[in-house]
């Protein structure tokens, strides 16, 4: 629960300070290479989804094997015990979601005899994240948050060595460029994958630029966000034959000539053969091949015993004049040689979406796969959510379950913690216990007890933006009448909305009593709260009323505000014009509800699998309308704060068109499901915008939520892409937001989402997002179960969600889709009591609003992170350690002023608190900035020149670092904060509370 | 090839005399027990089939892991260092046919760690042979063999903490007694098993006699072969839901009580349940629980880290008055608790065989399964051939090739040393080497390029027996007429016989030329050879002749020869009459080839499987007899030597029936396949004997090819049984002979085998022996084939072999048997030069007969063993150490005079040596008898005043025999030597060259 954690919950870590006295980690432990030889750098290497096909817990126990035979608590007692056998074998290790578990039931001994293996560089830590995170669904927020959770572990029970170098993301399915550009800010020399598209692939092979320089920025950061990225030759898995695993089964090294199996001469052949192919593929004299695979290494001792041999008689052919050298290292070491190899490096600047590994084989139904689970992750962020089977949905239900319990345990969790903050800060004295606040999580199908069940109550909503916040709210209640109070005790306009009948029907929504909502809106401090009253009255109020009407054909509805009008057709419903008021513009924009139905996999040869969990495959090229199968019904609501359309497209599609009177942009609420599957037939459900702008194959998307992308249909920067797959070849991650521009006309056209979703322009003038998919057969990727969620009842799930559609000029949109996609993704948190006290009586006791921020931060900055840090200094208890992050949330070019550098003084940012110090970090908050020296690289077409200061690597100042690890201990003294466009700075400050010095 | 290995090879075997000066090992190793309370004694063990569904290479080193997870390799590694970080861990081990390879790959300090574990009890040999030998189609002699070679390597390794104290025969289906017996004899102080009949098990568990004492050798030996025996409660496996090897799918232990699947509390109270339900049905307050099964170990961690848990949590009830205490313990250590416990033990006198795991399961098919590798094993001995599932046939074709393959090689190699040792013992002078000696391993088809491409050829025969032997030999060539001549000089008499239709059809022959077979008798020494001569002759001698007749309807066919008399139909060529002309007892008696139709198994349920490798289950109760499918073809052959019967019952089964003229045994040679499976039916041929002797249910079955059993049918001396299968539930293995007996008429009729095979006599006078089985289903047993094995062209495979038939008063008959046995089972084996030397020639330079002999021994004693020793005492190198074992070959009561016990006189007992002293040892060779001090027990019906003499466990007396671990260096001088009925004496003589003193 993110949104919670930055004020509110104090991270405690444990830090072991003791550090031995000799380290030898990073890239002088790495063992020697032979120059002139083509050096094969084995690693081993255990792939650990964090979750999957079996929980986490079942994963980390071994439960479960009849499912996967997989234990990751038996990975990790077993290679370390052969690490401490043999200094000249290495592992690695990536997923610290398991590892700190394990870590937490290990002996003080054992842990010394672990630490001993980091500072020696034998067991390196590599990525270091909570779990894998998937790069298309995800947000940049919990990317930061779940990578430096696991840096955390590391540097407190590690130190610097246990600090990862090296990236890895071997398994995601595609991959972003916003992604690697955190990565490089986080101080990774470098990023390995294993997935890339086959078309893309084979060029590189034949071009031999499977290894590049990665722009993670270019139009903003520059050189700092540069990536060196390799691509894997075997996905992460070994070459043919070599996999020696105990759930793999390949021959062993039979290496007893007496033996009929004998068998050395052949594996050694075809491991020459293995790496003479690889060899033809890459740039170097140096290759690496990745000795494992998914959950390997449960018993160490077979690969290592079969690595020896493989080693000790591959290299014996050098007496024969071999020219190929096996050794035990690591991406980090191998990473290492690349570095020294002085080479100019190809460049790239888009990134790797979609990903494709056969004709027909799209990955881009995971895109979309599981909405309700990626709604709740996107609410509640949380470590191993982020992992590239969870919030991607390609997980099995019974998974996804697990997920979505320990969101929910989470989430209480964090609803107890919140409800202690407003007990330290709200009570002005103690002569009345404050009521305890109480959650309602199904608000969006207007369920929530105590505001349906009492006649009074109070509505506490706590604001985690770093900015003033106005927002509209609606809170189910069986009350015909009321009177809404703000915290000042003036009432506010409020409207009663009945309940439509599509929520009704949900079945989550069982045992609900009410039959309205109360809409109002709210204004919040920032990173604060407000309290409002809410008090049944006896006389109805006419203008609090909603008033319906059926439109007829021969009238179009029009509404209005003072910033937009909107068209919609009489007798469908359908939207049909917008205008924006203040900039003038206007368009032909309509909005439809269709579907795809999906492929089965088709049973010729060659065979190609149809829509599953991770693939889409539609059956068609144009959507089917649902006009076909039922007619539209449509409805008119308004009142005085809100009106809407709402229009029935099929028994089990329908949508809510709406409007509040102070709001930019025009809402749409969707309610997908049962999606029907009982003819046998997978359908995946659209909500497509269409209008006259002029985009030329031309449309936008956000790159987890940050920087935006071009995307042109049926085209790929780097390779002449051949699409098999018309549709589904053009779909693209949308994590936040996507938009059509007519630069003529200088329209932007943009939708806002509550999820990622899929989505694409399929032709001009159109973009369409996937809101729901259910499914039928197996994509056969490994999940070994058809995408088929049930809800509450057993039937198909029912899920809702919202769009949020603008039209405005470029220039304006820019800040409309800046600000409401941070105000979506750190939406307000309500909490209610039933208390009977009005606004004056309650204010006697409690503050009925309240902000952290002690002065204004600059409209283009937001505050991303605020957290307490463990008290690493213990000698002054008076100080307290936070860790601050601040993001300039504009591009270079956006939005006018909003795009130039911002300042921030941070001495006053916290109200009641004195900044004292403020120390730089990387991104991941695991080293002082000023202590990163990243490895440099030659690239193709860089003309930064900070890339081409060649700066060899250089052990002393690596040494230097080693020394100034306790990098928490010096401050800077310059709290003035310079922010350029989509700068995130990661801050270690200290604070002193006011008045106490 | 066990006939040969007694005198030419020498074994090698390399002796680590360094002895640790601590040694903890034996019973006062065992953890500690909780008086008063259930003991639990976990007992982690792995099962490593000697070759099963994979070969023994594979099983070793972990290949073809698809077929099995399974490589001992990794299960020693993993074990190992798991016992070397916790001293209170144990493990069992017990293939010394794996354990010896894993040893010969370890570095010598690895050596010292395992010997370190060893020493200290924590990693123990059980059972301690190469493999874990089948108990059903194994000879007594092979048994002894494969025990001697797993304890002599242990011995040689270990020392005396290397002795494995408990036989551990956990899988082997069904038990025989005189395995028992000769377990009691090798030392051990007990004998666990896994599978016995349903039926018997119910109620030894109602009765609590699952622990009894079973006599081996009730009638012969006493209580030197009565054998402390347990039977496993849950065969070798954990207890339901508790196996934690990556093989298995059980929840592991989850004991962190923060996480979702903790689960502690469950899994406590289902092993408590466990145990309080083994504990009804034992007699003690201690279990046994077998933890691990096949090939587990592999990670040992695994196991290990779970039963640590288990161990801690069940324990910790003891807090809250848990009366169950769970320990780390060996079938040793349980065994001496038993023992402890005092107790007086029921007994059994009889075997366990046929086993039933279910009705309609009796797993008597096994004992005629893969007949031709049967009766390669049986002439080859070899230690892994000798395992459960190698010569019981219940193997993998590609296993049971692989078997066959290494008798194969093993065969050639002692072919190599025959040849070495012909040249050494034969020449006289040197100026004409020896030629090389060629060996025809398909004599048995006539089959031997050797003698059908040459006109001139010598035959030398050696005979391993200890007595001079006479046999008829059969040789194929192209030649009309030949002289044979003795080693002598002297012609012999030979007949020329032609090869039969029958013979020339058979595969395996093909690129044969010979048209005929010469036939002589040969003359051989005790433990030595003759050579005999052939030459072609120009003109055809009349008498060398075989005329041939087809006899008619109206006139029987008779044989005689000074022993007996035979009348065969002269119609069909079927045995009608027996008549033996020394004691003039006769009988009608007649003899045909018949089969069973297997079941496939029914699919109603319950589900009982058809017949497979494991599972004999016919159709029917009464055999189809061949004349309903195929008029039976007869022909008489008859010349000086030899007379024969030809019938042929079917295209694919024939018989010869053959009476030699200085022979007291009818011959008959059955020639079956390939068994037609075309019409989706399993077919399984039995030889079956019919006459008028009134048996009452009643027939004789040789043990392990020693001691007598007799079988009733549908009857079972221990308990009521209720039988399911009038065939197979009456079916017994016979590894060499099987007898019915009319006592008022005092006559035996007595078939001897050539291998082991299922018999059974179903009704009253009657004998039948399977001979071949070819099936069509898989009998759901593990192996996952249908035993359906395939000849040389890829067509059912075609079988041969031989049963030799008797008729004479009881007390006679003993002395035919038991001469006849040994005879067949160290049968002489021909090797063959080309030399076109008359003997006159060839003996000016080599010797033709020779015999290792030095003086005649009684005709009641077998020299068993006769085998070079390493030699340990390297002072004296003009000394040679020598194994030998002699045998009583006849059971009390038998045989008149041969009965008594025999004197033996070593001095001069080796021609051309001095015994200069003889050491008795244990039947296994590896403790000196006189330091042997197995356990006493208490029985309920033995009054065998030895078994009542009890001496509890002294630790100064097991020290004792610690410090005179030298056993070896301490010889007797009494070399005259006494055996009573059955009993083998094994000593280590040490002899010296005469005329070299």
């Amino acid at each position: 629960m993110r949104r919670i954690a930055r004020i509110f919950v104090i991270v405690v870590l444990t830090a072991i300070i003791n550090v031995p006295t000799t380290q030898q980690c990073g890239y002088q432990s790495c063992n020697p290479v032979k120059e002139g030889m083509i050096n094969v750098h084995l690693v081993p290497h255990t792939h650990d989804d964090v979750g999957w096909l079996k929980t986490v817990d079942q994963y980390f126990y071994g439960d479960k094997n009849y499912i996967q035979v997989a234990g990751v608590q038996y990975i990790l007692d077993s290679v370390v015990q052969e690490l401490m056998k043999d200094p000249n074998k290495r592992f690695i290790y990536v997923e610290i979601g398991f590892f700190s578990r394990w870590w937490k039931e290990q002996s003080q001994q054992m842990k010394l005899s672990v630490k001993k293996l980091v500072d020696e560089g034998r067991l390196e830590f590599i990525l270091g994240g909570w779990s894998m995170d998937d790069e298309a669904t995800t947000h940049y927020n919990a990317i930061i948050d779940e990578h430096t959770l696991g840096f955390q572990f590391l540097k407190d029970n590690f130190g610097e060595c246990g600090r990862p170098r090296v990236a890895w993301q071997i398994d995601p399915f595609g991959h972003s460029r916003e992604h690697a550009s955190l990565f490089a800010r986080m101080g990774f020399d470098g990023l390995f994958f294993g997935r890339l598209d086959y078309q893309d692939k084979a060029k590189r092979m034949n071009t031999k630029t499977m290894e590049m320089i990665w722009q993670g920025s270019p139009k903003n950061l520059g050189s700092q966000s540069d990536l060196f990225t390799g691509v894997l030759f075997n996905g992460y898995n070994p070459p043919k034959g070599f996999c020696f695993d105990v759930t793999c089964r390949d021959d062993p090294i039979m290496d007893d000539p007496n033996l009929h199996d004998y068998n050395v001469p052949q594996k050694v052949a075809e491991f020459i053969n293995a790496t003479r192919t690889q060899a033809e593929s890459y740039a170097t004299k140096h290759l690496i091949m990745t000795m494992g695979s998914d959950f390997n290494y449960q018993n160490a001792n077979m690969w290592y015993k079969n690595l020896d041999k493989l080693i000790r008689y591959v290299n014996n052919e050098q007496k024969h004049g071999g020219n190929i050298n096996l050794l035990y290292s690591t991406p980090s070491c191998y990473l290492y040689q690349l570095n020294k190899a002085n080479l100019t490096w190809p460049t790239k600047q888009d990134d790797f979406f979609p990903y494709a590994h056969i004709p027909h084989g799209f990955w881009s139904g995971y895109f979309t796969s599981r909405p309700a689970l990626k709604r709740y992750i996107m609410k509640e962020a949380m470590g191993v959510a982020q992992h590239h089977d969870a919030v991607s949905g390609t997980e099995k239900q019974a998974v996804a379950d697990d997920y979505a319990l320990r969101l929910f345990v989470g989430t209480n969790a964090c609803q107890n913690i919140i409800n202690d903050a407003y007990k330290l800060i709200s009570p002005i004295d103690q002569s009345v216990p404050l009521p305890d606040q109480q959650f309602c999580n199904l608000l969006n199908i207007s369920k929530c007890s105590i505001t349906e069940e009492n006649k009074h109550f109070t509505v506490t909503i706590y604001n985690p933006l770093a900015r003033k916040v106005s927002h509209y709210i609606s809170i189910p209640t069986t009350l015909k009448a009321c009177t809404v109070t703000d915290p000042l005790g003036k009432v506010v306009t409020s409207q009663i909305v009945p309940i439509s009948k599509e929520t009704k029907r949900i079945p989550e929504r069982k045992g609900s009593i009410g039959e309205n909502n109360i809409v109002f809106q709210v204004l919040l401090p920032p990173l604060g709260y407000s309290t409002y009253f809410v008090r049944s009255t006896a006389v109805k109020d006419k203008n609090q009323e909603t008033k319906q009407q059926y439109p007829t054909s021969n009238k179009d509805i029009s509404m209005n505000n003072t910033y937009i009008a909107v068209t919609f057709d009489g007798a469908t419903g359908n939207l049909k014009m917008i205008k924006n008021l203040q900039s003038g513009v206007s368009a032909q924009v309509d909005h439809h509800m269709q579907y795809y139905t999906s492929h089965f996999g088709n049973t010729t040869v060659p065979k190609f699998e149809g829509s599953g969990a991770y693939i889409f495959r539609p059956n068609q090229t144009a959507p089917f309308d649902f006009e076909n199968l039922f007619q539209v019904q449509s409805n008119y609501l308004h009142g005085q704060l809100v009106q809407e359309v709402h229009q029935q497209f099929s028994p089990w599609v329908s949508m809510v068109t709406r409007l509040y009177n102070d709001a930019q942009y025009l809402e749409t609420e969707w309610t997908v499901g049962p999606i029907p599957t009982q003819d046998g037939i997978g359908r995946e459900v659209i909500s497509k915008f269409c209008s006259d702008l002029k985009t030329e194959a031309t449309f936008y998307t956000d790159a987890n939520g940050r920087e935006i992308l071009q995307r042109k249909r049926n085209y790929r920067p780097t390779w002449d892409f051949n699409n098999s797959e018309p549709v589904a070849g053009n779909y693209f991650p949308v994590n936040s937001r996507i938009y059509l521009e007519d630069a003529k006309r200088d329209i932007l056209l943009t939708v806002l989402t509550d999820r990622s979703q899929g989505g694409s322009s399929i032709q001009d003038g159109c973009m369409e997002l996937m809101v729901h998919r259910r499914l039928v057969v197996d994509d056969n990727l490994g999940v070994g179960e058809a995408l088929n969620e049930t809800g509450a009842d057993g039937q198909g799930l029912v899920v809702r969600g919202k769009h949020y559609l603008f039209l405005d000029t470029i220039d304006r949109s820019a800040q409309l889709h800046r600000d409401m996609a941070l105000k979506l993704y750190m939406e307000p948190v309500l909490s209610f009591t039933n208390s009977q006290m009005k606004q004056s009586e309650w204010s006697k006791h409690f503050r009925t609003q309240w902000s952290a921020l002690g002065a204004k931060i600059p409209q283009n900055v937001h505050i991303l992170t605020l957290e307490h840090l463990s008290q690493q200094n213990s000698s002054d208890t008076s100080q307290q350690q936070i860790l601050l992050r601040l993001e300039h949330i504009y591009e270079k070019g956006e939005g006018g002023q909003l795009s130039s550098p911002a300042k921030v003084e941070l001495r006053d940012l916290l109200k009641g608190y004195e900044v004292l110090s403020a120390t730089e970090l990387t991104l991941g908050a695991n080293l002082k900035k000023s202590d990163l020296h990243r490895l440099p690289w030659k690239s193709r077409t860089t003309n930064d020149e900070n890339v081409l200061k060649f700066l060899p690597y250089n052990r002393n100042r690596f040494l230097n670092i080693l020394k100034g690890r306790k990098i928490l201990n010096k401050f800077s003294d310059d709290l003035t904060i310079t922010l350029n466009p989509m700068e995130i700075k990661t801050f270690h400050i200290s604070v002193k509370k006011k008045g106490n010095a």
